[in-house]
């Protein structure tokens, strides 16, 4: 029997292939997804909640699996589901025309060498009569939207010289200013937009012969000067092996145990994690991010990728290894996707698993004797590295002893560039230059993390707290010297939004009301550490802004719903307008004491620094999770303390300065 | 010649302790601290440029010392400063009757025998009728303020119940309900405080026999409980030493040079900083911070700390010991502080060096062909741990190889606690029940931390940046689609303040306007991550506010003047008013291109969790310092790749949950 929560197997992608082309009759399909059906989670809780309780299982909901596809006889564009269990299918039909589906592994790589190959192109590529040895890639990005009408699946493709016949040369470096547009079923060209290199609006001029330029490289023998070599070996080791066990994707760590899930839009998810025993949290995942570009010109204003949604972060999972990604000791998951021809895709060590020290987990020193309780913090960390084309995203959720989880994102890679006119000392009031030639535009990345919360059980509320001064009248109370201060709480009774308040020091709940604790006499909870963080500055009226409605609020509340995981909607791809979580929270259910899910978006605007090219030094985020009254008193209290014979930390001796010596003499008498 | 910025040394205390007692001719003195005067800036500045450029050294500026003392004969606080070199006093007076000195370590600990020794203490504590074993404590608390008027140093003091004879039992746990106040100069009892414990401001009834109650223990021993057997060694190593270097005070590492100090007041500074041989900082430091509780009630009002000013972070700073405070390899640094006779104590191990690994520092995976560069992040970590009474402060810089300055604040400890009747399930809007009969309060931790910049060079302008959407007319283009922004920036050219804004995305630069990045064609600069954080709550006529206005914005810039180092000003114990930031920034000096110091206030809103008690796990806050445009590019680019040679990263094998056939052999063919 396979468990509700385990991700898509080789063997179930080629069985709802053949499901599927047999219930086609024969017609051509080209597959673009065939990944797991989330199961129905009134049909799950009973499984894990026996599972949790030692009880007897009852039977598994059925295993089902979801297909996007092409019919290459009429184009259109197709869902299924499919019952894996009973090789039946339970939904096929074909999508609106408008609705464009995520670009897939095997479309990037054929449209690149379409638009290569393309007469069109190939002409444009020859007036700049690049030198031997020197070539031209396409970099393939999703259209956005700029055009009610437009019906075709459109592609735009950035072109960059690649200087070197070297596997790692930096052609973000050397943009070039044209940049054909194709359909992506027909292979048609559209048309070969020109860029505007300028201060305004203008397009370049015709193509003219490349003048070689130097790229920035950032590959360690392109960059023609010597490494460091002042940094000493750091070697973290655990000789008794780690701290967790793993059995499937079933993880226990220090009173933690969860499932590590995997698909193909979302990468990694976490399902069921409980602490002690206890539900925590039924489901965890990035459900969407989007990269909106501050950049006015055409056709730059089209450039707003949803790297969830358009691409999928599990199918631009980096392949781990070891040594490079995760420093220890380290556990490594594999994932499946489908190709094209609906065959199973292997993808090696795409999530990693290993612990690290964290620092000191809480202190106390009685000042009276000086005596010490030390525990250090050990941290579990499930990690995955997305490459989406120029940048690459480090996603990490990670555990604490104390109960307490974070949500790490790192921002890495190479900047977005494109072609700058940089002959006058230009500099775009929207753009930072980083090169000859060449200047990174201003943008945002905007997260959304979608939280299924199970503190003590599936019907939570979501509140939140503000810390304001005392209201005498209101607390009964006077406050003659004007320093009390008290939480205020309001609670999200319906599906809505919410927003972060720094001034208010507003602190986001998710809470069981129906559990109390015993010390605090206040319902179980945990609170949500938010990102204060700027909404997306494009207007309004924009695309960029109403196809990502999510970017409106930090927080959004709604009643659960199967099916409802994208915080844009499910298909964003060249979308008009977001079809998601906006559009539930907006149906107002009763969300308190009921299954509710909690979303929360944060952002980072990016205004490139020269020091983030050729390659960005990790920008991080974090949303952190933290029992408040959950637990009746520190849960980390019998971690043992840190010793040196167990941490075999050692002592680095100084060379010491020279000291006078009257120092010296008063020194050795202390 | 002893370096500008070595800190104190124990034959630079006797001698100054010397010259005072000559200088007062053989009146008795008390000492409070003895400690380096800071030298004049401008002396400095020759001298450390001579020594980054390599040029003769110019003379050392004079070595100064500073008093604060007390005269035995008259009581009067004196203040003196005296030149070590040439053994002469500088200046000598009698500070006026309402300032009061810090708190010193002698005077914590005789007051503390002083009052449990008094007889009407004794008398009360004998209502108790403490078992045989179970015996008392008092935490001596500095005052506050409540009256214009009071002009004599008291000092209240919180009383609790040791209820076992273990150096680390949590007395905090059992707060008493009676509160001596005396007057630490003359020893007398001012009055007996009786504390609130019910919801109103009444007091407490008369003492009553104490009702046993258990402790809420963190140390290990008295837990009753067996620890955790599941937490494997992970065990740090560097088989080749560490990557840095410390002769004397002097660290390299990584490009960074700079000077730990160490001094009574400020704990930890770092002096000199500079990167690649270029000036970054020229001193940093936590200035100050204050904790003002939330209790309305009398006498809880009081309890507003400022642990810099008031106590001192370097007198409470920890004695590290291997393998409890730090991981891996690691160098200590001691201090010197003055006791009360004048005499030098020997602070061991106040400070620790070590390097961490912090994950990813950059990595790109060029998709076409999946090869990769990563680069690993290594850190060094300078940091001191303080214990003030109750809590925990873990003060750490952290230096990383792209050029980035992060300061780390972790709160750790025991909460500040009081008796609380709870028999009726009582609960204070402004407390959370912790244990039977125990609450902690609300409170706030606000923080300044001052840096003195020097980037490339003394000069500097501290600027803030907004991100804002494109207005056309302004930058001359249209903005068609509604997508374009900009930044817009604010020069603070008059000394003042300004506030961290999320909505605006704002970050503030201080930048060098003489030195322009031949890539972004700015002036070279760093920007500073601010914490947005919540302001004081209390009210701005409250002596709580009135005492630290420095809470009041986020950044405060201010002229350099030689002795401006404490954002609360020189003397908080019992201060009426603050003397420091906001009236150095009200002369609202020409700050543009001078020699500015930028001061950084944040702070954390602190609503007690029974999870952080009876020791807290920590809660963290960090201020970045990152180049923008002050190099061409990423300046790591030249660290090696990580690599598992070196890093003998090793494979945990996971057990396979059984998997059925047909997927077994379906993935086999993969």
């Amino acid at each position: 029997m396979v468990h509700p929560f385990e991700p898509i197997g080789p063997g179930e992608i080629s069985l709802a292939a053949d499901i599927l082309r047999e219930a086609l009759g024969g017609v051509s399909l080209r597959f673009k997804v065939i990944d797991v059906q989330e199961p129905v989670k009134e049909r799950v809780i009973p499984y894990i909640e026996a599972e949790r309780t030692g009880g007897p299982l009852p039977p598994a909901p059925p295993r089902l699996a979801y297909s996007y596809l092409h019919r290459l006889d009429t184009h259109a564009f197709v869902k299924a589901v499919v019952n894996l269990d009973s090789r039946t299918v339970v939904s096929l039909g074909e999508l609106p025309k408008h609705v464009q589906g995520p670009v897939d592994v095997d479309e990037m790589i054929g449209l690149e060498a379409a638009c290569l190959q393309h007469p069109s192109v190939v002409d444009e590529i020859a007036k700049l009569r690049l030198p031997e040895g020197v070539t031209m890639c396409a970099d393939p990005w999703v259209y956005g939207t700029d055009d009610e009408a437009e019906r075709r699946r459109l592609v735009q493709f950035y072109m960059f010289v690649v200087s070197a016949d070297h596997p790692q040369t930096n052609h973000y470096s050397l943009p070039c200013a044209f940049s054909p547009v194709m359909d992506a079923s027909t292979r048609e060209l559209v048309r070969i937009d020109r860029l505007p290199t300028g201060g305004g609006h203008g397009a370049a001029a015709e193509t003219q012969p490349w003048k070689p330029v130097k790229p920035v490289e950032y590959a360690h023998d392109l960059l023609g000067t010597p490494l460091r070599d002042d940094v000493r070996p750091l070697i973290v080791q655990q000789p008794e092996g780690p701290s967790f066990s793993l059995a499937g994707r079933l993880v226990s760590w220090q009173r933690w145990r969860f499932r590590v899930g995997f698909n193909s839009r979302e990468g990694l998810v976490l399902y069921n994690v409980t602490f002690g025993g206890r539900n925590v949290f039924y489901r965890l995942a990035l459900s969407e991010m989007t990269v909106p570009y501050g950049d006015p010109r055409r056709p730059f204003h089209r450039k707003q990728a949803f790297d969830v949604g358009d691409i999928g972060l599990g199918i631009t999972c980096n392949q781990l290894r070891l040594g490079c990604d995760c420093l220890g000791h380290i556990a490594y998951l594999d994932g499946f996707r489908a190709d094209s021809a609906g065959r199973p895709v292997r993808l090696h060590n795409v999530v990693c698993l290993h612990e690290q020290d964290a620092g000191i987990l809480h202190k106390h020193t009685n000042y009276r004797n000086s005596e010490a309780t030390v525990v250090r913090s050990r941290q579990l960390v499930v990690q995955m590295i997305c490459t989406v084309s120029n940048y690459e995203y480090i996603f990490a959720w990670v555990l604490d002893q104390a109960g307490g989880v974070e949500f790490e994102v790192r921002a890495t890679g190479v900047l977005s560039t494109m072609p700058t006119d940089d002959a006058q000392g230009l500099r775009l009031p929207w753009a930072t230059p980083v090169g000859p030639g060449v200047s990174a535009p201003h943008h945002q990345h905007i997260f959304n993390l979608r939280v299924d919360p199970a503190i003590d059980g599936f019907n939570n509320t979501v509140v939140y707290e503000d810390s304001v001064p005392l209201v005498p009248e209101e607390h009964g109370v006077e406050d003659p010297f004007g320093v009390g201060f008290v939480t205020r709480t309001t609670v999200l009774d319906r599906a809505g939004f919410a927003d972060t308040d720094v001034e208010l020091g507003r602190v986001f709940k998710i809470r069981n009301d129906g559990v109390v604790n015993a010390v605090s006499r206040r319902p179980v909870a945990y609170k949500v550490q938010t990102v204060a963080s700027q909404r997306m500055l494009a207007s309004p009226r924009s695309f960029n802004a109403r196809r990502a409605r999510f970017h409106e609020h930090a927080v959004w509340v709604t009643r659960h719903q199967d099916g409802e995981l994208y915080a844009a909607g499910e298909f964003t791809n060249q979308s008009r307008d977001s079809a998601g979580v906006d559009a539930w929270a907006a149906r107002g259910d009763d969300v308190e004491n009921q299954d509710v899910v909690f979303w929360h978006t944060f952002a980072l605007t990016h205004i490139p620094r020269p020091e983030d090219f050729p390659v960005m030094p990790v920008e991080r985020l974090s949303v952190h999770f933290k029992p408040v009254g959950f637990h009746e008193k520190n849960p980390a209290l019998d971690v043992p303390s840190s010793r040196q014979a167990v941490n075999k930390s050692t002592l680095v001796e100084a060379e010491a300065e020279a000291v006078s010596c009257c120092e010296e003499e008063a020194a050795s008498k202390l």
